[in-house]
This record gives C-alpha cells, sequence and structure tokens, in this order.
C-alpha cells in the first residue's frame, strides 16, 4: 500500500536491466522479468528477509526462481539489492566464466539458492527448501526462539507447471501442509510455443485445490501492487497450507510484442527497446542504467535485513546459554561437518558374518549411524520395505495433525514420485541444516535424472539409495532390470556411483557420500544375499577399488563391481582348480573414487602386463577405461528366480571363467599395458 | 445388468487365477488382481471388442494397464478369452523365458497392447493411443465407413496417480478433448508403503476435473456390477471430454488381509489361499481352476469379437472400391512398410551447399518427407521453432473445436511435457498407422529417460529429434547441455542414437530411424551451423561410420560425430601443415549400426596399425569401444557465445591436434590393435 513514482521508477529499472543485458548478449528472455517486475519489487521489499552481506544468514526467506529462463529478474534484484553481482556483471550476462551464466547457479552467484532453469525442477527444490525449515525449526525452535520461521517464495510459469515434476512437487507440498511456502505462477498465457491455448488449458488454480493449496488470483498482475502486496499477506496468513498466486502478467510488458511469444526466449529489437524506454521515462539513448532513488529504496530493505540477521544473532548467542548442546548441534549443521567420531558407528564385518543384501546392509549403516548423523533425512518413493531406508524408530515428516509424525520427523514418505523426491533433496540439501537421503529401485533413479543432474551440477551432498540394482531382481523382469543405468550416471559428472559389494564397502559407500559436500552420490544396492569378501575394508574400498584376491603370476585380473565380485572370486578358484590359471580379482565399488587415486595406487591395482577382464551384469559401457576386455550385458534383462536369470546370461564362474580364457588367449604374445596409462589427460 | 452367479463365479475364477499364479511363483502381485476383477468382468464382456485370434483386429478397443503389476489380472483375462495364453503359460508366472513375465511385456504376450510396469507410463501410452485413433479416423473415416471408433481403457493405481508422467498424459488428454479414452482408476487407498494417506491426499478426481475430464465415483467396485456398468455406460457417454471412472475397491479382496500393504506385492499365505477359495466357493484343495461356464461365457464374447472383425473387414472391402487409395494407404501402413521409393524424397548435399544447423537439416527433411511418408506424426515439447520438427504447411492436431487444427493434423503440440510426449510416443507407434517423432532438446530427452527405455524395451518405432546437442548451444549453459546424454541411451539396448555431421548424414538418420520397425532412434542434432562434408553420402552413413578423410600412411586416426567432425578435419589439416603428420578422420553417426556392419568393413574404418583418438564434445564414456584415447568433456560445459565455450574446452584444430600427437607419441614403438579386434562376442 502506499506506492509511488519510485516503486514504479524501481519497477522499470528492473524491465530495463533485463532488456539491455539481453540486448547486450545477443541472448536470453526478457520476456518473463518485464512481466514479474512488479510481483518481484513488492515480494522483496515488502515481505522478504535477507541480507545481501550474508547470502548465508540461516533464517533468510528463500527465493527460488523455477522459471529459470527468466534469470535477468533475479540478477538485476541481487545487484540493486547489493549482493556481490555488479553492474559489469549484469554486462557479463551469458558471457563466458561471468557469474551471471544463461540460468542460475547456485555455486556461482551469490544470493542464488538454487540451480534452476530445467523447467519444474525450481517449483520441487521450493518444497525441499520449505520441508528443511518446517523440519530445523521443529529440531531447534524452543518457546521464546523462533530460530527458524522463514519463508519460501517459488516463482514458476506455464512450462514449470506443464511439468510432471512440479505437479509431484505440489501433491507433495499439499499433503504435507507447507503454510511455508508461497509459489506465485507467472500466469502469461505463454510459452515457446506461443499461447498456451495450443497446448495447456487445463483449470491450474482448480489443480492446486485439488492438491490442497491455499489460491488466490491477481488479475492484473502487470500494475496493481496494493493488490500484489494484499495476496502475498493473505498467502502468508494461510499457515495450515501451500499457496499457489494465479498472477496474470503480461509477458515483456511494455514491448511493442508484449502479450507474445516473440519476447518469451529473444532480445528485443533496437527500436522496440527505444520505445519502450521513452514509455518507462528512460533516456532511450542510455543502457543499464540505475536511478541513485531505486539504490537507495533497495539498500534500505537490504540494512532492514542486515538488521534482522543482527537480531536472529543475538537470540542465536542467547539460545546457546540455555540450549548448549542445540546450539552446538545447528552451528556444526551450518558448518557442513559431521559430528567428530561419527565414522566408528559405522558397521563392520567379518568373511564369515552371514551373507546380506547390501540393501539391508544399507538398512545396517542407517540404523547406526541415525543417532551420530542427526541432520541425515532418509526417506523413500514408496519403496521403504525394499529400499530399506527406514531405521526402526525413526519417525515419520510429517504435519502433526495426522497423527503419523511430526515435523521434527526424519523420515520422508516422497510418495511414488521419483523425480521430485530428487529434486527436492536439492532443496533440502540447498537449506543448509540436513543431508538428504531417499530411496527408489535404481531402475526408477532414471525417472529422476533431470534432477539426478542438477544435484550434480549444483554440487549437493544427496544420497540415492538405489536398489534392486540388476538383474539379480529377478522375477519382476526387464522392465525393472536397470542396463544402461549406471552407464548413464557413472557418465554424468561430479556424481559418485557406488556399488558396494558386501557389508565393509556399504559402509565406506555411505562413509564416502556422507563426506562429500559438494557431490551427490548413488548408492546401487542389490536385492540379493552377498557374501563378505576377504579383503574388503572400509579403508579399501575409500580407495575405490582394491585387490580383493591376489595371486602370483596372474595371468589375468577379472575386475567387478557388487554381486558379481564374488562370482569373480568363484570363478577364479574355478580357473585354478580347473584350468590351471591363476586370476587376480579387483573390487571397484567405486569408479569415481578409483579415479581420485595417484597413479601409482591404480598401476598397483591394475599393472601392466596383466590382461584385465570386467564383469558386471549390467551395459559394459564405461569398462573399456578399466580393463581391456568386458564382460556384461547389452541387452534387456530377464524375467525368472535371479539365479536362472545370472545362469541364462552365464554371469557364473563358468561362464566368467569362459571369457577370461578367451581374453588370455588374445593377449597371448601382446604386451599388455595398464588402462591406467593414458595419452594425455582429460580436461577437468 | 442382470448379473447371475456365473458372473461371479468368474469375477472369482479371475481372483484366484492370480491368486495360485503368484502363490505358484512366490512372487508377485495378487491384490490388484484381486480388486479389479469385478469391473474387468463388466468392462470386457460388456464394452470391448476384440477377437483373441487376431490381436491385431485394427478397430479393436484397446485395454492398457498401467498398473502393470497387477499383470495376473491381464494374463487371466487374456487366457479366459482364448488368446494364445494357456493354462501352462499361468503356471509359468515370472519364469524364465514364459510369455507371462513379472510386468507385461507387448512383444512377448499376445493380446498386449504395451509394454507396462514402471508406472504411470502406461497411462500416458493410452494417451497416446487415444491420439492415434482419433488421428486415424480423421484421415481414414467416410461417410458409412466408420473404420476406426475404438474406445482405449486403462488401469491405473495410485501409484500411477503420483506420478509426474501420468499428470502430464492427463493435462494433455483433456486439453485433447479425448473422448475415446476410458481411465479407471484403482481407488484402493493402498501403495507400497501401506495407507496412501502417509503421503497421498490430494483430490484426485478434482485434478482431473481441472484438467477437463469427466469424472464417475463408483462407491462399491468389489460388489455393484451394476453401477460399474453404469458408469462405463456414462463414460462412453460423453464423447468431448476423456473420462475417469474412479472406482474404490478393497485391495485384496477376499483375503484376510484384504485392504492392506500385505496383499500388495506378496502372494498370499498358504492358509489364507485356503479360505479365499472357501470365501468363494471353489475347492481350497485347487489350484488353477476354470468352471466351464466361466470359459463358454468368456468365449462366447470373444466369438461376438470375431464376428465383429468379420464385418469390419466386409466394410473394409466395401471401402476399397470406393475409397481405393485410401485403402491402399491404410493397408501400406497396417503391413508397417513404408511407402514404394520414399526415399527418393530424402534430401542429399554436396559440400560446395552452404553450412547448415543439422536442426535445420532435419527439418529439411521433414520438408521434403512428410507427403510420401504421411503416416508420420511430429511434435516437439513446446520447442517447435528451436527443434524445427514443424513441416510449413502442417496442420496441428487439436480438437476442431478450438480453430487451431484438426482430428487428422500430424503435428502434436505436447507442451512442455517430455516425459508423457516420449510415452504418448510409445502409444502412439502401438497402434499401428501412425509413426511418430517428436522434439525436445537433448539435455531434456533425460527427462523422458523412463519412456525412452520403453521405446527401446517394447521395439518401438519412435522418433526422438533431440537438438541443441551439445556445449555447441552456447549461452544457455551447462543446465542446458549435454555431457553425459549420449554416453546414457548409447548404454540402452535397442536404441539407435545418431549425431550426423551434415546434410546427407541428417538424411540416412532418418532413413535409418525410419525403416527400423523394431528400434527407437535418437537423432542428436546441433543448434549451430555445420558444413556438408566431402564424403559423406546417405549409403556411407548407413553403415554407421565412414572414412571422412583417408590419408595415405597415417599416423592417427581420429574419429568424431557431429558437430566436431568437420573440426577434426580441420585439425586433419593442421596436423599435416604444422607437424607434417598424416591423419586420417572417420565420421561415427551412430555406434549401433556401425556395430552391426560385418569385421571386415568395421576394420576397414578402423584398420590395425594406427592408434585412434576419439573426439566427442560430451562424455568420453564408450568411446574406448572405438579408439585408443578420447577427447571429451568430463565435466560440465559453460555458459557463453559457442565458439567461445568450444575454444575453452580446446575443441579447436590446435586442441585435437596437440591430443593427436599425444597419442601418436604415447603408441610409438607399440604394436596397436584396432578396437575392432575383441577377444569374445558379447551376449545378444
Amino acid at each position: 500500500m502506499g506506492y509511488t513514482d519510485v516503486d514504479q521508477l524501481a519497477i522499470n529499472t528492473i524491465r530495463l536491466l533485463a532488456v539491455d543485458a539481453t540486448f547486450k548478449a545477443n541472448s536470453g528472455h526478457p520476456g518473463a522479468p518485464m512481466g514479474m517486475a512488479p510481483v518481484s519489487h513488492v515480494l522483496f521489499n515488502k515481505f522478504m528477509t535477507f541480507n545481501p552481506q550474508n547470502p548465508n544468514f540461516p533464517n533468510r526467506d528463500r527465493f527460488v526462481l523455477s522459471n529459470g529462463h527468466g534469470c535477468m529478474l533475479q540478477y538485476a534484484l541481487l545487484h540493486l539489492f547489493g549482493y556481490k553481482v555488479s553492474m559489469d556483471d549484469l554486462k557479463n550476462f551469458r558471457q563466458l566464466d561471468s557469474i551471471t551464466p544463461g540460468h542460475p547457479e547456485a555455486h556461482d552467484t551469490p544470493g542464488v539458492e538454487v540451480t534452476t532453469g530445467p523447467l519444474g525442477q525450481g517449483f520441487a527444490n521450493a518444497v525441499g527448501l520449505a520441508i528443511a525449515q518446517k523440519h530445523s525449526a521443529g529440531v531447534f525452535n524452543k518457546p521464546g526462539y523462533e530460530l527458524f520461521n522463514n519463508h519460501t517464495f517459488c516463482y514458476f510459469g506455464d512450462g514449470c507447471a506443464m511439468e510432471g515434476i512440479a505437479s509431484e512437487a505440489a501433491s507433495m507440498a499439499g499433503h504435507l501442509k507447507l503454510g511455508n511456502l508461497i509459489a506465485i505462477y507467472d500466469d502469461n498465457h505463454i510459452s515457446i510455443d506461443g499461447d498456451t491455448k495450443c497446448a495447456f488449458t487445463e483449470d491450474v488454480t482448480k489443480r492446486f485445490e485439488a492438491y490442497g493449496w491455499h489460491t488466490v488470483w491477481v488479475k492484473d498482475g502487470d500494475n496493481d501492487l496494493d493488490a500484489i502486496e494484499a495476496a502475498i499477506r493473505e498467502a502468508k496468513s494461510v499457515t495450515d497450507k501451500p499457496s499457489v498466486i494465479r498472477l496474470t502478467t503480461t509477458i515483456g510488458f511494455g514491448s511493442k510484442l508484449q502479450g507474445t511469444g516473440g519476447v518469451h526466449g529473444n532480445p528485443l529489437k533496437a527500436d522496440d527497446i527505444e520505445g519502450v524506454k521513452q514509455l518507462f521515462g528512460f533516456d532511450p539513448k542510455q543502457s543499464f542504467v540505475v536511478p541513485q532513488q531505486v539504490y537507495d529504496l533497495y539498500h534500505k530493505h537490504a540494512a532492514e535485513g542486515a538488521a534482522k540477521e543482527q537480531e536472529w544473532n543475538q537470540l542465536f548467542e542467547k539460545y546457546a546459554s540455555e540450549y548448549k548442546a542445540e546450539h552446538a548441534e545447528l552451528t556444526r549443521r551450518l558448518s557442513g561437518k559431521l559430528a567428530d567420531g561419527w565414522e566408528k558407528s559405522l558397521p563392520t564385518y567379518k568373511p564369515s558374518d552371514p551373507a546380506v543384501a547390501t540393501r539391508k546392509l544399507s538398512e545396517a549403516v542407517l540404523e547406526k549411524i541415525h543417532d551420530v548423523v542427526p541432520e541425515l533425512l532418509s526417506g523413500s518413493a514408496d519403496l521403504t520395505g525394499s529400499n530399506n531406508t527406514r531405521w526402526k524408530n525413526a519417525v515419520d515428516f510429517q504435519p502433526p495433525e495426522y497423527n503419523i509424525g511430526d515435523w521434527s520427523g526424519r523420515y520422508l514418505r516422497y510418495g511414488v514420485r521419483e523425480h521430485a523426491m530428487a529434486a527436492v533433496m536439492n532443496g533440502l540439501a540447498a537449506y543448509g541444516t540436513v543431508i538428504p537421503a531417499g530411496g527408489t529401485f535404481l531402475n526408477f533413479v532414471s525417472y529422476a535424472a533431470g534432477a539426478v543432474r542438477l544435484s550434480a551440477l549444483s554440487r549437493v551432498r544427496a544420497i540415492h539409495v538405489a536398489t534392486h540394482d540388476s538383474i539379480g531382481l529377478g522375477e519382476d523382469g526387464p522392465t525393472h532390470q536397470p542396463i544402461e543405468t549406471l552407464a548413464h550416471f557413472r557418465a554424468l559428472p561430479n556424481c559418485m556411483v557406488w556399488r558396494p559389494a558386501d557389508g565393509n564397502e556399504t559402509s565406506a559407500a555411505y562413509y564416502s557420500a556422507l563426506t562429500s559436500k559438494h557431490t551427490p552420490s548413488i548408492l546401487a544396492l542389490t536385492r540379493q544375499n552377498l557374501p563378505h569378501l576377504e579383503n574388503s575394508t572400509i579403508e579399501n574400498a575409500l580407495k575405490g577399488a582394491y585387490v580383493a584376491v591376489d595371486a602370483p603370476n596372474a595371468a589375468v585380473t577379472l575386475i567387478s563391481t557388487g554381486s558379481e565380485v564374488s562370482i569373480c572370486i568363484d570363478a577364479a578358484t574355478y580357473l585354478k582348480e580347473k584350468h590351471g590359471i591363476a586370476a587376480r580379482v579387483v573390487s571397484v565399488p567405486c569408479f569415481e573414487v578409483f579415479d581420485a587415486q595417484d597413479k601409482s595406487y591404480k598401476l598397483q591395482v591394475l599393472p601392466d602386463g596383466i590382461p584385465v577382464l570386467s564383469v558386471e551384469a549390467l551395459s559394459t559401457m564405461g569398462w573399456e577405461r578399466y580393463s581391456h576386455e568386458q564382460f556384461g550385458l547389452n541387452r534387456f534383462g530377464a524375467s525368472g528366480p535371479y539365479k536362472e536369470v545370472y545362469a541364462k546370461f552365464e554371469f557364473t564362474p563358468e561362464g566368467i571363467s569362459k571369457r577370461a580364457i578367451a581374453t588370455i588367449d588374445f593377449y597371448k604374445g601382446h604386451p599388455v599395458r595398464s588402462p591406467i596409462n593414458r595419452a594425455f589427460q582429460q580436461i577437468l
């Protein structure tokens, strides 16, 4: 209320920064920033608490631009409020090595909470951020100490609204009654193909009502600042439901092409820009102009945010005296470090221990460590009993009124929503107080590929518990048996794929996943039981690969992962007994970790002179990096009891031995260079 | 109406077949079949037209079990109606090499339309089947000749309802007003984690209303056959909207554990089975029992279906006399063969032709062939102008009342719904009269990974037009630049990944994709312009790889794809001029096609004695199969003008030459065996 010319000036300043930056870059999306400038002005100045001097203030309100292509809006706001985003950074929009890339990247730009652009992701990230807030409040808030009460605000457009991942996340948020989440839907009726009437005519508001959201409609999002303010106020007042504000706007407001697809993904033409500047009372000859009143207004709000952080810091200091343990705990969590000595709780095993499926061994890890790693939030996409992701006395994260859990609960029922799960986990991790782990079948991590990719790109510590990791799942058959999945995620940069062969390797996988602050991990785990290996230790496994069975004068090295390692060990015995051939066996639970070892260790594991045969019951793709010959499955699997399926595809001591002998014969008389030796280094 | 004891007997027979088969297999899902037997009995006998003697009758009603884990329901029905699914097949449920695998597979089992199980896929397939029906009717129906008027019926459960892909598909179906689609929602309140109240409390019916669906609720789906029949009748009467019937059922009806998660994914215990059989009036000592009255009833309906096919065949014969061309056209389409000589329309290019982006060359192919391949249905997930998937005079597939297209339209506006798009394409292809092509950015084919996998597994001819295929997309940055994507899909069995380097290769990619009746293809296409290559011909490209530049006494072979081939050719010149080194260049537009060539040709392309360096601006994973050393990008890309991004990562003649020299040096004095020579054959 009480908006003046300065407010309008600020709004138009934002619009023109987006216009100028996209024009200069000759690339980018001016339309959404021009349409969403008014709501941004109101939201950021009247409702949001943040401190540009410390983008990590724990109780800041979170902002997510799910329609990330409109990022010039976000960069303009960050600049105006005084984040470390300079005018030169705006001028370098979409230029090489700038901090203003084509879509917002959290690790690049101060003030960007999550990496967005791939549509629908940001929306689901926002749900994760809101869950993390509720959970942190549930754990750390005390009477008189409301340490966590921030809101999460999320913009999304028609594109996000069409994406299934956003539907999944919205349904989840409605179920969880996330009253701290306010999403603003840029209802501008335009997507890249033009008017949304060509593909998207559903009633979005009604759909959100069906999910259990509170809904508000602002009919003139271009001009009616009072209505915008009232809508956000109303949304904030509804605390038992997430809210969506349908904000009807004109994309590219002010342009000759406003309201059309022409302003969505292309810079405005020079003459159009001139007209827009005249319309807004700006000098058409000048670019990247910010009137001092606008800086003043925004810096004033930034100063208020800094003051609020000061208040919070004082409250937190006082908290220290009354809640010493909680204070220490929260301080530790915010540092990203795990509790000292937590790793002593990791279970270890002897070869004589009974054979157990790695999914159960994973459960054993969770059972042992959940107390010492209290920031770990586990969950599953409706496969709890199969993924074994829930420790026995876990409490569900649920709105207390359901009487099946509470806000401090550490087990998330994601529902059958794999893609949203992975993206919610990215949001959870981004909040800063929790480490998310989420389970599904390995084959269905592929449903979440878009979000896992962003885990890796945005350097997030998230743990994907991926059980039923091969044809070893048996009867469910080829629709559920992964073949290409490990190759896919091994090819993804900054993603660790673990496929442990036994108990100690499973513990190592968790150690690695939990201590890798900037890397997501996928733990591929078996349905079927596996024996514990002779040379397996947490330390060995943490090198990524190690010699599981050594043999003097070996004629061949068998290199393998997970459930196939013990079969390789049997094959080595078979080769010895039936053919008098000495074979070494190498277990390589994690390629990425092995790659990071020094060369001399790697050559110890895979020395020159001995041909290497890889064995894994999945696609052979990628194995050439560590082996001369590859035995795998470059076809789909089969439905049947798993031992029969393994036999069908010859993943047996005999089948492996046959190929080992072929490998030995093939390399007879040829000098054999270790695959570790390469002509040059990769760009990293 | 008028249901008798025989109807109830049939329903209980179905239930018990599911109980017996899952018990015998000691694996599987009895709950859904027990709950859905009543609606199945009514739907199949009272509403569906099909001929078990000819599962391919073109105008048959289609049935899709999206909750594919309940497949014993489907297998039991197929058996009872007399499809080639024997009692022994039922007894072999989930056994190796049976035609009754753990989830329904279209290519295995007569009467199964699409491969389902991965949740949500079947629902989207059903939308595709319904679109294909509307389109076929639009093209082939004439006054007095309603050749295509079938319905598509789809079952789905809470799991499917939670999946984003189903949300996307439902929104699309609502927009398209698919009155021929009837979905039946098994509202049993149970998923694997137990009661849906733990994760899924939205109002599903209201959500479907928001999408524009007609909705009906049957409150007692266990017993009220009249209400079921009335609901289906009502749904059929609504022809301008898809319908969803919310059918409240008791999962595992009849079991001691009915209505709980205990009957979802596990066989019933022996004593429970005894009780169920007693309850249903069956002999507890007998298994796999089908009373003769039940066979009689079902075979009677099957015979009616056969008679209806006869009528249809007569109508179609009559059609031949009045609509000769259409008759011939439809006959051809149903055979799966393309029109004779269609390939003559494929554009060809000379090296002197101007450089063009392969996405534009793809558009040129569509422009040239759309008339001679009238079964081709193109489309895009809201990136029409970027994917270049629409020929100039294309008509949109839209309900005529929108006045923006009609049912005969061949361009689909999928909206920003990549996952549904790919699954809808699987349904389109399964109908038998169309070949679907759909566009998005290569990076977002990953959103559709679950559906692309099923394209491959179910052997479907679908064409994924995947533009913006590398860091060459430039400014949009790492969120949009694929790195792992080609490795992922190259690792997927029965999926052809094409990355053409120029015009002739692009034409070859289309030739291959369109003539591969049982294999999906992904065409990875550039945003940036590429020159036409000297040795590029459609014939050469159709070998998967060929020598683009030969050189006597070559010291190195550069092998590459797409946009990097011409840079390799420049690198070969650079190596010659600056270093006096002779280099060959091989273009390998498609690994899978190259793999299928005979060994002597492959050795011609990659001969012994010359080390091979691969060059591709994506993950190096998989390239070891064709090269000794690999130059690629095992990290994320960067936002900036594409030439600068290429230079940053050294994909330049200089950068390639440096690595070529390192490769030559590394292999100096070492005998070099072609990567084509392997110790043994892979299992295929």
